[in-house]
């Protein structure tokens, strides 16, 4: 006999509240709430193949309210994922595929990593977005070879978030007619009933952002849910909010429509009042053979991967270039000449040597790469010709363009990185995107989770210090640069000359596994000579730029960007001193702190204690190079509005302070 | 001859057009385009007093779209503030009062601090949220002493920012009558016709939050602007969003309507075809008598203020606790017998030594300093439970209750810690938030502004580390501390027990001129011995808290918050092996830093240079302390899920590595 979908539906339930019991923490609200709108759209809508979780044509499935992890780990189990039954009784244990909150590191089938409210959606967003140029790019009549669905479960935490404006806004704006997103509506978050600080009409507000908007779809009804999801696809034009209406903890007799239910066990005895009250009399972590039989989708999955791989192998035939370009791209492959057209440019500006600001050369090194990267896509949070992200072939996202691969976020700096990160995820593109180095603030929690998913987006900041000048404190990073620097596997980058902004933008496009953010200046930088190894190890992220003495070293100055040629002054202001001081070039130090002891050494001699460092920036983070004996020339203070030079003057970061701090020490 | 209406707002637009151009940057786009608003607001319905823009009835005004500061500092100007004409022609210069954005500590009449988008809103929010409360708890029948409106200018910009979604849905929430905001719909941004990425129905939004929405008003039009203002102020019940259409640049005939005139000077040429089309023939920075006679407030403003000084005095006479409470409150004065109140508390916690996790110590001190503090209001994004904010004497501010001092933010960190920041703006509020640690990343920019405006605002953050356990690695922070203690006059605190939490708070509490950081852990901590000049020097930031043999300093130990027991139990194990270790807490590194050289050079003998830091986040922070030579146990990645034990263990964050670390030194 086949299981029933209240069944079905059940078996997520109690896999949610067993595992979460046996972890003695974690959250079966969620899981029980939106059992039944999971069970309709996994078992009856959605297009994936369990067998092979990377299947390029598969629809994306998002958990925005990531805290419901062991739905998808319930779902991803019954339906055959490689995630077995010992991981979910493991659920929350080191080194189990089953994490807190879902991560796609860790667990086979999970697209994205959630738990920060409304990122998900934000992600998913970006997904569609993939998909939606990529079709543009590379289907051709009677082939559709990209063309999946993106569905989001999101709950009244991700509503609130402001990061779910600015998602959804750009949603509507973009006509993503293949993202459909489930509202939990179930009036419950952590702090009770929603009633006292969550009143928007959001099926009105989801209206004006140009949505398609499903009001009072009961959560729990089937057959409701199955006549929304129609809807949802038959609608094309636009994206599409379900408001279903659900019961938090469902089945849990004293629990249910409760916050307690929302991110603690139910207890021994609750639980067994649940398996009364919802009929599932069988163990934990027990599932019936019969309910199996209704989730497993390995053979579903199976035909309709290969079904796909049939349609993809005519489609070669007929467009070989095109199905080149596409598994090149899928697969996150750079093009077979990109490190000959990288270095052949790196060593052409090296000869030329042109000053100008960092972030004209940021463009500049865009200018010269993205001719060759189809799957670059740019953008900029409403300050593209501040940020200088446009180039030459940049065609916007809402062109219509076969080439589209430019984003005008508008004023949207969260949302914009977290689109990013789903462009990433979503595979086929490399986004890049853009804003002043002080609002990386607004768009902070983005950027970690580029680098905990991890996501190979790029993330540029111009306006990178005082140096901005007279828009004032507000407009002027003090802290970021440290503080972008210290998020685990983030790679900062901030160059001195056109020079290293190339060889930036080089190892932040070759990079995998991980984000990259490149720092540039508003003003004009001084180009520095170099021979052939120091270019060369400028990807190492700190080098020997100059020496006054080559091989004597009575001086470091440990410089970044538009301090070293500061810092090269310095030096020769020593030298006539006597003193002979090296410049350390440090364009990324988290690139340098990853190279072996044997270069930093010596780069960095450790008998060499008389070290002054140079950044327009936080002070502090210096002193882990110059150590307690060393000297930082740097900011302690916000900054002031004023034309650059008088701040620099002004914040005594000058020639004479460097050359005054590495002649005080010893 | 008196001025017309348009010879007012030209007043307005010649000002920021000449400011601009004499400081060759800025934005001249928006004063031009917001002008003719700005003067039937200021000149017919703003209640102030140019002479005294501390006077606490005063209408708040706020600028979100901070860029058009020339606008705020013309109005300040031409009203009568101390803004003399020569600080206009000083625009953007260093020590001038007219920085690139409006600053609150720089320029008297400027409320709070904008530049950053849609924030401006969001302590708008926070600061008619202020009133409200004020009034419900101070104005009795006849005496409506507390009784002003909150105006705001705000942008597309601020539109797209998800900050505004969180502050408008609240400010719906809450009923704010008293608020009202004109929208610059003047359908341009940088990068353009606003159409490609801004396309959403405002109007239907703010009506979905439950706002008055007054459509399609002329921005350029006196009659209509004066209608909507009336309207809005005739509904008590909602706050108002006034739709005006403007043209960005008024009056410039080559760039009005264009993005080029949002961020840069008009030029020689076009400024001069500007004042011929404008009909204005005087130089730059003349204003005719006429026109200085049609702005000045001086009078009325004095008049008005004193009416309000009767009212208060007789006020005063029948309610004189009243207004003795609303004088110190507003003056931010704390009650006299806190100094001794709060000593007696944490005199008695160290006495007592209970075991607590620091949330709930936390909490104890809210339930022990709260009932002496009418004016602290508390706050969660949606994890009161979590956070621990709540204490007995909790109101929610949607209550109604005269004593209503609780914030349901809901889950929008953002929005509430820029909300916050206008409460302390206000003034008659001391307002404390909460979220989890790692979101503070998605408040970043508003703790940022608590630090610049500065405001008053306390961050209440817990759940501080991996020790926060199962919820992974999307919950655990790790950079998080460094990267608010890198914040320029960002006061973190993160306490080693109860008795550390206690003084955390009560320094918070007694803190002018800028925010605290409290940062608390979810698990357990152990209490530690202090004698009385250890207790007292807790509120320096860093101590020594053990010693194996007084006097003897082989090592140190520098530890905070959840580590201080690990270092303690590694400095006995040491002293075992011979080797006499001393302890240093550090609940404040930035207090730390600002005692003066012999008290830190006492605790941390420069000599000694055999030191470990320990800190469950990340370590490259610590080496300012430990230098060169020095070691650091912390983390250098992202956590991962699993109960907390086994996380330190795994991160080899342990008594065992501090004790190796030590031993290895030297």
């Amino acid at each position: 006999m086949s299981a029933s979908r209240t069944e079905l539906a059940n078996a997520i339930r109690f896999l949610a509240v067993d595992a979460v019991e046996a972890a003695k923490s974690g959250h079966p609200g969620m899981p029980m709430g939106m059992a039944d709108i999971a069970e309709v759209l996994w078992n009856d809508h959605y297009t994936h193949n369990p067998g092979n979780p990377r299947w390029f044509n598969r629809d994306r499935f998002v958990l925005s309210n990531g805290h419901g992890s062991m739905l998808h780990y319930a779902l991803l189990h019954l339906s055959g994922y490689d995630l077995p039954i010992e991981e979910l009784k493991r659920f929350r244990q080191l080194h189990s595929r089953t994490a807190g909150h879902p991560e796609a590191a860790e667990t086979p089938g999970v697209e994205t990593t959630t738990g920060p409210l409304g990122q998900g959606l934000a992600n998913a967003v970006g997904m569609a977005l993939a998909e939606k140029l990529l079709a543009q790019r590379f289907n051709r009549p009677e082939f559709d070879i990209v063309d999946h669905m993106t569905w989001v479960f999101l709950g009244d935490g991700c509503l609130m978030e402001g990061v779910s404006h600015e998602a959804a806004s750009l949603a509507g704006t973009w006509g993503l007619g293949k993202l459909v997103c489930f509202w939990d509506d179930n009036r419950i978050s952590i702090d009770g009933n929603t009633d006292g600080w969550f009143t928007d009409d959001t099926a009105a507000r989801f209206e004006a952002y140009g949505w398609q908007v499903i009001r009072h779809v009961n959560g729990h009804d089937p057959v409701e849910i199955d006549q929304a999801i129609r809807t949802a696809k038959a609608e094309t034009a636009r994206p599409t909010l379900i408001c279903c209406r659900t019961t938090i903890g469902f089945g849990s007799p004293n629990k249910q429509g409760k916050e307690s239910v929302h991110g603690a066990p139910l207890g021994k005895d609750e639980v067994a009042l649940t398996r009364e009250r919802l009929n599932w009399p069988h163990a934990p972590f027990d599932i019936p053979a019969a309910v199996y039989d209704g989730w497993r989708a390995n053979n579903t999955g199976t035909v309709r991967e290969d079904a796909w791989n049939r349609l993809f192998d005519r489609y070669a035939e007929l467009y070989p270039q095109l199905a080149d370009e596409l598994v090149r791209r899928s697969k996150g492959r750079l093009p077979a000449d990109f490190d000959a057209v990288a270095e052949a440019y790196i060593a052409k500006l090296q000869a030329e040597g042109p000053v100008v600001a960092s972030r004209k050369a940021s463009q500049m090194a865009i200018e010269a790469f993205a001719p060759h990267l189809p799957e670059l896509i740019g953008g900029s949070a409403d300050l593209a010709h501040s940020n200088l992200t446009l180039w030459k072939g940049s065609k916007s996202a809402t062109s219509g363009d076969a080439d589209a691969n430019y984003v005008y976020y508008g004023v949207r700096e969260f949302g914009m990185s977290a689109i990013a990160n789903g462009l990433a995820l979503h595979g086929g593109f490399l986004p890049y995107d853009a804003t002043f180095l002080v609002f990386s603030d607004y768009s902070r929690n983005a950027l970690r989770m580029s680098a905990l998913i991890p996501a190979n987006a790029i993330h540029v900041f111009t306006h990178d210090s005082i140096g901005l000048g007279e828009d004032g404190p507000t407009h002027q990073p003090v802290e970021h640069l440290a503080s972008l620097r210290y998020i685990p596997n983030n790679e900062v980058w901030r160059p001195c000359d056109a020079v290293e902004s190339a060889v930036a933008w080089s190892e932040a496009l070759k990079r995998r596994g991980g984000p990259s953010c490149l720092v540039f200046s508003r003003q004009n930088l001084a180009h520095q000579p170099r021979g052939a190894q120091q270019l060369a190890d400028i990807a190492r992220g700190g080098y020997v730029l100059f020496e006054a003495k080559p091989g004597v070293c009575d001086a470091v100055l440990i410089a970044t960007g538009s301090e070293v040629e500061l810092a090269v002054q310095a030096a020769k202001r020593l030298a006539e001193h006597g003193v002979s001081a090296r410049v350390v070039s440090m364009p990324s130090t988290t690139v340098f702190d990853r190279q072996d002891a044997a270069y930093r050494d010596a780069v960095l001699p450790p008998a060499c204690r008389r070290r002054v460092a140079v950044e327009a920036g936080t002070r502090d983070f210096w002193y882990k190079y110059v150590g307690l004996d060393g000297a930082v020339i740097g900011m302690d203070s916000f900054g002031a509005s004023a034309p650059a030079e008088d701040l620099y003057r002004h914040f005594g970061i000058t020639v004479d302070a460097v050359v005054a701090a590495a002649s005080r020490q010893r």
